[in-house]
């Protein structure tokens, strides 16, 4: 049985969370906010979420547990067939949250916690994310999903990241990054939120947002 | 055949190409510089190294290419036999690469390019990666190796980023913040560079730092 450690408002926790439903991965989820304090400094390094509890112990880092998730449990395949197409479908990933989710990240403090950042950090992060949505843009086929007919881990990946950085861009920029540099994105997104366990997630993530806007 | 595209001054190139000797793999190595050229953009979605070029086409981002050698060659395996194992060897390598490595690499321009970098941000790197560097700590074993009796995908990883963040924070703090926070560091090291593929990218590495020093 795997326990989710965390909670929806991250970007991160919503990734795992879909893939452990996609996947139909058994699971609890145990709301946790991030710390330092030595217990959850011993299940996660630096005391971030989202973390999971295994029979083996805990584990952090999403990309490491999402790897983890189809290593240990098989079915329900997220990455495709052959080792070259799930090369590329972790490229897509590593290249979505290094070059792109991790410099939006910077916004986040004013787009979404009330928070400001400075002028100088907003142009920084534009100068870089539109290179970083244009080569994304490169590595993806949306016929329907980010690299074919099937839902893949770039998907699992993309939309909750791609819901985030839209939201963020478009409170900073008044126009969303990610919307004008990927052809196909609102179709792309009503695909995906056609799926259950997607409206399952966004469900979940908008409580879990009204919540936390609520008690700031 | 794979062809391994970069330089030997990246410390992701040299991840690879570690990666490539220890797991026995024919390559030949192709010197190119970052660019963006649209046939580089093709290749590498921000005109980065390293990429490499395989039977199937092209492939970046520095982890997708060591999952991708590890899937597509399975012999001289570079990860572990059991899938939590293999997942605590993920995590090392993202928290290396997220926490420390992508946050010291902002000291590079001073440390090692001619450039200068504002007190402001050495103070917030300083801050941020020893944090980061005392998580690592409660994740590496060294017994020898980082997760062990046996070189892993962490070990491959962390000794060329060990060097350039050892020698970066030297540079900036006048302190090797690695030694200063990874006991066990000296007698590791020294066990990774009795290895005669280590010695054979330290030397590729040192030769091709002086020339890019000269040149600049």
């Amino acid at each position: 049985m795997i326990t989710l450690y965390g909670f929806a408002v991250s970007n991160y926790y919503n990734k795992i969370k879909l893939a452990l439903l996609e996947k139909n991965i058994t699971f609890i989820e145990e709301s946790i906010a991030p710390s330092q304090n030595d217990d959850m400094l011993k299940r996660s390094p630096l005391g971030k979420i989202p973390f999971i509890g295994t029979a083996d112990g805990y584990l952090s880092e999403s990309q490491a547990i999402l790897e983890y998730l189809e290593d240990a449990f098989p079915e329900n395949p997220l990455y495709p067939g052959t080792a070259f197409e799930r090369a590329k479908c972790r490229e897509f990933i590593q290249h979505l949250e290094l070059n792109i989710e991790l410099i939006a990240r910077r916004l986040y403090k004013e787009a979404l916690m009330g928070g400001t950042v400075s002028e100088e950090t907003k142009d920084e992060v534009k100068e870089r994310i539109i290179p970083g949505l244009k080569g994304l843009d490169r590595l993806t086929h949306f016929s329907p999903y980010i690299l074919g007919d099937c839902l893949s881990a770039a998907d699992v990946v993309a939309w909750p990241h791609f819901g985030l950085i839209s939201l963020a861009t478009q409170k900073i920029y008044g126009s969303d990054l990610v919307a004008d540099h990927i052809p196909g994105l609102a179709d792309y997104l009503k695909t995906m939120e056609s799926r259950p366990f997607v409206q399952q997630v966004a469900k979940s993530r908008d409580a879990a947002f009204k919540a936390f806007l609520e008690k700031k």
